[in-house]
């Protein structure tokens, strides 16, 4: 019998899907579960990108130029011009994803066996990328006392070897909800360029900044232009996860040369999710204003809430739709594959992601949880009662 | 400055896209230009696909199943059971595009340095993509004067080392137009099997067989389930090549469920595009059947055609809308450069995909091009002419 790869065997599974079969349990019990675990807004999609693909007349659905539309990327361009990014046309490719985006990246900057710091914890799907990368993915850890600020840069410097290629940061950060300041980006910004490594920024949430704090993205920081990488994506940003469009962007003339090659290897990014996205770059400012209004009470509400339970600990994030609790149990994994097979609470229970997915250290984040504010405010509140009420059942089993 | 990846570096450039700079120059000058070198079909989208995309209501653009729908995965497994193959929902996974279905495939087989033998012309993208895997191809090279046969048996047993883990099969083959007999099949079968290889089947021009032959899949070698792989798509079945939706399939479950995880990491295959694909399977057969009649007309007049000119050998495609054509010149690469950037017959001529990038072992195919008869008839006939002046033009310089 043939046998699947080394890589094959070590990729993660995903902390989030990993629970899915005891939420089919839950759900076969006939109880109703609570999302606190995914990144899937309930956010409606804008019109005018769903109406643009009903309303787009094609007789033969061609491939798209393997950099994606140039009316996309132009357009794209004057939306981040916009916003103060000096990101031309050419800086573009338009990728199946930001997941994609950080493959091009990955591969066009490392080899087998190289090394990419990342602040930990981090998106679980890194680990994922960098293992299909070949890639060894060295964390530092960032500590929910201060914040899930970025960590003293000594620690960067001491973990940087002739292998390291590139330091890896979401901002604001997902599983986080962390803003790194303009010092903590600058600071980066040194180190990157003195032991000449990228800097590759998953930005996709950007919009996603509550506070009037201010998003400081790496292609604005003048002189980093060699050494920056922007991922983006409009899966966030527009709420169209299901488009599967996102794009890689950098001022390096030879890194874009090599990331498109491994665009063309794959000939386009969809069509449809194109039409849709770049007409979704006419949804107005009220949109915008909107939602982040609306994520930034549901935030206040998950914080207040959270802070009532004795023995939580929650850093309030000042971005992207995310945190972590610390809770009083010892193991949130046995703990939220136990609220969704053993527990209710009235026909009611809660879904949340164990930390330790988004860890890469070994045994750190056992007793916290990634929580989503996707939901209706009224409905987080009631999770979060459901998520109390659960650890008091559950400590005094 | 940071450097980009060895990989990065070695990833080829498609002998396709290189000579898109010189046709720029053809049309600068005013010339048209006949595309025989891409396969881009210009055949209509059936309009069930595409009215099925205006038609579809969705509030919340959301990420599909990793997996792809699963009414898309249902409706699939019950398409090709019509067709005579046994595979269960189960069996499939949606990737974005063909592809995404072979980095699966390479990436849950292989490893960094691993072996993976392909008979030769084959498919250029096999080169980036094994290149972006870590992978090593090991090419057998099959022959013009035999229509581009599978190769001896023994070819490929000698090529066998404890590296190799798969061989790959385009059937019927881009770029050689050569549909593989079951007896071809069989053999292959039985190699693997011996040697714990997997078989992986690039089968995405299954229906564009001609002349009543017959088209036998790996999914259908009754003690093959272990090691076959089939990858699909529906790019050019639907010709929709921009929707970007193929699939993997295979009956091994530590395959798929290691395949799952790569699925899983990405997120989710492009939700229009599945909409549109699932909708694509009620094209009735009278689509096919017209397009495949429309295809053999087109084959009949290129090789018809093409035998008209002195000097060129070609062999008559089975299948897909592809041949290669060994021209009475020396270098095809200049040649095709040439006919863009020097050449025309009163304001005509034509690009051709220069051959040598279809194989690995270098200097093979240097007079060889690949013709993709994807044009009218009238048009076929007008290229050829050009091409017949072209070579004479050339060869008097």
């Amino acid at each position: 019998m043939p046998k699947i790869s080394k890589k094959g065997a070590q990729m993660p599974e995903s902390p989030i899907r990993k629970l899915v079969p005891f939420s089919e349990i839950a759900k076969k019990k006939g109880n109703k579960v609570y999302h606190l675990n995914i990144g899937q807004p309930d956010i409606k999609t804008p019109e005018v990108a769903i109406n643009a693909v009903k309303n787009f007349d094609v007789e033969v659905l061609e491939y798209s130029h393997s950099a994606g539309f140039e009316s996309y990327r132009n357009k794209l361009s004057a939306f981040y011009k916009k916003t103060g990014l000096p990101i031309e046309t050419e800086d573009i490719i338009i990728t199946t994803g930001g997941s994609e985006a950080l493959m091009f990246a990955m591969g066009s900057t490392m080899d087998q066996g190289d090394e990419i710091i990342i602040p930990e914890p981090f998106y679980a799907n890194y680990n994922g990328f960098s293992t299909s990368s070949g890639v060894n993915v060295v964390p530092v850890i960032s500590s929910i006392d201060s914040g899930f600020a970025l960590p003293p840069i000594a620690d960067f410097e001491k973990l940087i070897t002739p292998k390291t290629k590139a330091i890896l940061i979401c901002n604001p950060g997902n599983p986080t909800g962390y803003l790194y300041s303009k010092e903590e980006i600058m600071q980066l910004a040194e180190i990157v360029k003195k032991h000449d490594l990228f800097l590759i920024a998953d930005e996709v949430y950007r919009e996603f900044t509550y506070d009037g704090d201010v998003h400081y993205s790496v292609m604005n920081i003048p002189g980093l232009e060699e050494n920056a990488i922007m991922i983006d994506s409009v899966s966030k940003r527009y709420s169209m996860c299901g488009a599967r469009i996102g794009c890689i962007v950098s001022k390096n003339k030879e890194l874009m040369a090599t990331a498109m090659k491994f665009a063309q290897a794959r000939l386009s990014p969809p069509t449809f999710a194109q039409v849709a996205s770049e007409a979704a770059l006419d949804t107005p400012q009220s949109y915008f204003d909107e939602v982040i209004s609306e994520y930034r009470e549901r935030r206040d509400t998950l914080i207040t809430e959270l802070n009532k339970i004795e023995g939580v600990k929650v850093a309030t994030p000042k971005g992207a739709f995310y945190c972590i609790a610390e809770l009083p149990i010892d193991n949130a994994d046995q703990f939220a594959q136990w609220l969704l097979e053993s527990y209710d609470f009235n026909g009611e229970t809660v879904m949340v992601a164990p930390a330790a997915g988004f860890y890469s250290t070994p045994g750190v984040g056992l007793n916290q949880v990634r929580i989503a504010y996707v939901l209706k405010k009224e409905d987080l509140i009631t999770a979060v009662q459901i998520l109390k009420e659960a650890i008091t059942v559950y400590n005094a089993k």
